[in-house]
This record gives C-alpha cells, structure tokens and sequence, in this order.
C-alpha cells in the first residue's frame, strides 16, 4: 500500500538528484518515507536519495518497492507547476502508480524490480570535511569542463583547492578556511575526480544552499546535501580517478 | 482595394491560427474583415478563421482575394511588437502587400490564389457541446501526447471525458458538470481523434481562455474559441479516427 | 607588464565587437589603453576596437601584445556576471593571462602573435555622415535578411534610405533627416553591403544607442559606435559588394 500527496517540486527534486545517473530506478517505500540508491552502468558512481513522509502532505504506506522510469515520471511531473500539489497511489491489481495532478489522473505502469540491485554503501575513510556554498563550487567546476576532464580537490588545515590543468589553460579555485562553511581535516587529503560526473553531482544544488564534501586520499568523494527543507537528503559517492603520471 | 491599421497581434493570431494546417492561404477580404478558411494537406482538418473589421484602428476594403505565405508574413510580424500598429495596403499595380511597421516599408509578394480551394464546411450532426478552460484542456492533451498518439473524447450529461491508453500507460481527465463552462448533450457522445492534430487545434488558445466543443458518435469533432476581444473567431474541424478495434 | 581591473562587462563588449570577424585576435596594449585590429579570413571587413585606461577600475601597463582565442576568452567571461569585477594580469614567466573572477582563478594560455597581422586603416573618401538610433537600423537589417543578400544604403541632403530587393519582395527604410541623430552629406552617396556582414557590425550596438556611419559612392563604409559610456569606440570599415547590373 502507498498512498500520498506532495508538492510536485520534491518528485522533481528527487528525479533531478537521480537521473544523471540512472534512467530507471527502484524506489523503496517504507513507513518512514522514500528512498532511492542506484549505481550508474559505468559503476563510477552511486546515488542515495531519502525523503521523509514529514515532506509530504499526506502519507500512508506499507513496506514495498516501485521500478520507476525516470524520464517519464519527469516527463509527467512537468504536467504540473512546481508548487502544485500531486497526489501519488499505488494500484495492486494493475501494478501501476496512479498520479493526480488538478483533474487529470495518469496511470504509469512500473518497472519490474527483480533485475535492480540494491547496492550497499562502502565503508570509506574519508577524514576530510569541506561545507561550500553551491554557487561556489559550481563555478569552479564549470570553469574546469573548459579546460580538463579531471579536477583534482585538496583539502588542508587551512584551506579547500579545486585545481583543473589542460595543455594550456589552468583553473584554481582555492577557498582559506574563512570563506567555507565548514573546514575540517586532520590531514592533507587530496583526490582527482572525472568532471563530468562532479559537474552532475553539483548542479541539483540551487543557489546558496550548502554542500558538504567528505575526502580522503586517492579515494572516492562523498558529497551530501539537503532539500526540501531538510526532509530530504542526496548522497553522491564518486569514485577517484588514477592519475596516469 | 484594401487598407487597413491593425495591431501586429491580430495578425499573428491568425497565422498562429492557420500555420499548423498550411503553409499558404488565401485570405478572402470584404467591406466586413477578412477570412480565411484551409484544409490541410492529408484532408483531415479544415480551419475557419474570421476577423471582423472591428478589429481594425482603421479598415477600408472591397471585396477580394489575397494568397499569402503565412510563414512570410510570420516572419514580418516578428519585425513588429505585439502592440505594434501595422499599415497593411494592397497595391493593385504589383500585386504586392504593402506592410508598414514604424518607418519601415516591407512590399510582400502575393500568391496566385487560382489553384486555391474554396473548401465548404460540411453539415454535421454533433449533439453535445461542451466549453472547458484552455490551459485545462491543454494539460490532459499535453498529458496524452506522451501516451498515445490518439484520444478519445466522451460527453455525457454529467462530465466531458479525455481519454489516452498506451500499452502501458493511460491518462483520463474526467471533468463533473460543475467544472466545465458549459456541458449540454441530450445523449452520450464519443468520438476518437489523432493527438497531433488536436494538439495543434488547442494550443492557440491562451491560458484560461474558453474553447467550445461540439462532439458527436464517431464524427467529425468542431472547436472553436474567439480572439482579439470576440472580434476574431476560429472554428477547427477534425474527422474522427476509426477505432481499429 | 599588463595589470588591471575591470567590469566583466567592457570584456564582454570587445569579444561580442570583434568575434563576427575573426576568432584569434591581437591585443594591444599600451599605457592608455587596450585596442585590437582585424581583418577578417575573406578580406572584406575590418574591426577597430579602442578600450581607453579610464573604462578600467585599476589599470597598469607597458607596451605588449597578447594573442588571444576570443572564444575561449568570451567562456571565461561567462563566469562571470556583466557587473562583477574581474582582475587581468600578465604572467610573464609563463606567457599566460591570469583572470580572477571572485576566489577563482583561470590561467590562459596566450597564441603567438608573430603571424598576426597589423592590418592598417585605409585613407578612404567618406563625404556623407549619418548617426541613427541602432534599433531603428537593425529593423531594417533584420526585415532585409528575409528577402535578399545584400542591401543598398543611400544619403541624400534631405533623408537616408536602405533598400533591399528579392525576386518578389522588397524591403525599404527611408528615414527622413528629422527622424535622424544626424545627417550631413554634399551629395547624394549610395553604395551596396553583404548584408550577413552588415547585419554583424549593427547587432552589438543595443537599443536605443546610436551608431555613426561614413558612407561614399561605390566605396567602403565606416560604422562607428561608442560603448562602456563612451570609454569605448569601435570602427569596423566593410568593402562595398560590385552590382552586377
């Protein structure tokens, strides 16, 4: 059973945090809300996206699992304004999740979930801890697809640094303790990341909003946020690329 | 003869009206306004749009015909705002339309308007009428697009039904009475219509502007809606789909 | 030795003024001011931009040159909203372009100058002067792609015309001398333009602002237009295109 209302930005929201990743996706339904973990097919990098019932204006669900096509419950989340509120419920007998947004009630028929993994989040060491407004980092990254594929990340005692070196060019983006929301690290912790997938991890973060970085040394990224007023979290886990020198 | 002022806007109206059925037109100009009524290449739809004089600042004609290219003259109407007063003049030496927006003086080319149809608009029994909000309509068609490429339309004395199925998926919006401007039909109607088509006859209509339908058993279906303050008004007629069922 | 800072802006302007014309370009700098001067691969148009010290909010400099990819440049400029305040500095030892922008810093790597050319600006008899608002001209312009490839411009004592003629279709924007910033000819002056050429020289001029140009008999003409509150001043110079009748 699976029964719930919600603001159709936090569906959105959701779809954003896991699509460049996966274009299907198991959604895992419990009493205590929603959550989504997936694994893109390179297996570069893993997505963990919960979101509590406490965002939804109505929720009542049992334990159960959906296979959601990503594309088209974005495709049909655009039917709506992003303050609208969609109802979502879930049809045993056909198997398919019945949206209502206004008077209109599409039926989206699921995906079978009998081939999607549940992949398990690695036991990282990752002793260095960086909070960053968005924007700053976003404009680090773009800055960086011009010039490399890679981009190493640096963390220090007294310092976060975003380095990225093409044949020519070279961008640097290195932030003093002052200027991050949060610096802490016992030691240097450095790694090099392919861009193209940190850029993906970036962009669903608006604007302002913090996003907090944990490092370590030639080892994956983890990358956190928060949305929808707190009740929902995305964790992105990145694996470090080999510098080839 | 024919001299008129009118805002750019009339006139992207009603080649937003027409482009999506043809490509040329003949616009039929009288001491009244002007009309232009088209089949489309696959004589599935036929368009009927009229613009009365009223519309005009200022309108002086006498009878005649004028082919014109109506992504010619779109893209001249892009050269004006909106709210553009635009000079429109026959010049009966060159054949020419002369169409001035501020200073500037564009003299269009016109069509031989003698292999042009005069389409005649066929006598239909469509007992129920229904008139619903634009933007209400537009989401369910929107909705169905991603669905199915044809929909069904029902009315019955209680509600106005819109009806898409893929092989998966379906979209319903089912509308009481109460929601509709207008809902009146002595007996159930429903007819099934190509989604492409239908699409391209409600869009032209903003927000939440009327459209009114009158629907039949396996019939042809007739929009229509008005423009530029009640002085313009377009009717679409689009013939059914036999259900291969 | 080249330091300063400066409006993202004034950037801006000088890559969106010399990029219709060539992608690398010659920047000269000196104790004034920065200027570039180019001539495009087909020899037919030439760009003069002069950006004078007093545009900069800090400016320092001995007599260089750098070769820039404008392309990559217009990029960096991209990461940077048009009022932030970027800082430009030489690196020597490297030959590289430093750009802050906020906590960011790019290094760009600098083409060699040694095949560019110094392409100088030919003694040409100009005898008419008209000044226009570039809205007004651009209409014009815009209305004359549709129709034909190149447009003809007339001044006479009392107006300023452009014509522009297709095989059905004619575009005219005669400008009466009142309707004009300024006009001053002794004689009646008209001469013919590739209008894609013209068209790039009249589209980084914004709205309302006015545009200068020096026209002759069968000759080239000079378009000339301030920018950055008339800290800024551009000259391109297009070759006349040779009626075939």
């Amino acid at each position: 059973m699976f029964k719930a209302k919600v603001k159709a930005e936090v569906i959105k929201n959701i779809i954003d945090i896991a699509s460049p990743l996966v274009t299907e996706a198991k959604f895992n339904i419990t009493p205590k809300g929603i959550s989504l973990r997936a694994v893109d097919p390179a297996h570069v990098a893993m997505v963990d996206v919960d979101v509590k019932a406490s965002s939804f204006e109505e929720y009542k669900a049992d334990e159960m699992e959906m296979g959601i096509d990503l594309d088209k419950l974005g495709g049909i989340m655009k039917l709506a304004n992003a303050n609208d509120t969609v109802s979502l419920e879930y049809d045993e007998d056909t198997n398919k999740l019945i949206i209502r947004i206004g008077n209109l009630v599409r039926k989206m028929g699921l995906l079978d979930t009998a081939g999607m993994p549940d992949p398990k989040i690695p036991n990282l060491n990752l002793p260095a801890k960086i909070t960053i407004k968005a924007s700053e980092l976003f404009q680090g990254v773009r800055a960086s697809e011009a010039v490399s594929d890679h981009i190493s990340l640096t963390a220090t005692k007294d310092s976060f640094e975003l380095f990225a070196e093409g044949d020519t060019d070279v961008v640097n983006l290195k932030l003093p303790k002052d200027l991050l929301l949060e610096l802490n690290t016992p030691e240097k912790c450095r790694s090099l990341f392919s861009i193209d997938y940190f850029s993906n991890m970036v962009k669903p973060v608006k604007g302002e909003e913090p996003i907090t970085m944990h490092l370590g040394n030639d080892n994956p990224i983890k990358l956190e946020f928060d949305f929808t007023e707190k009740n929902g979290h995305a964790v992105y886990l990145l694996a470090p690329r080999i510098e080839s020198e």
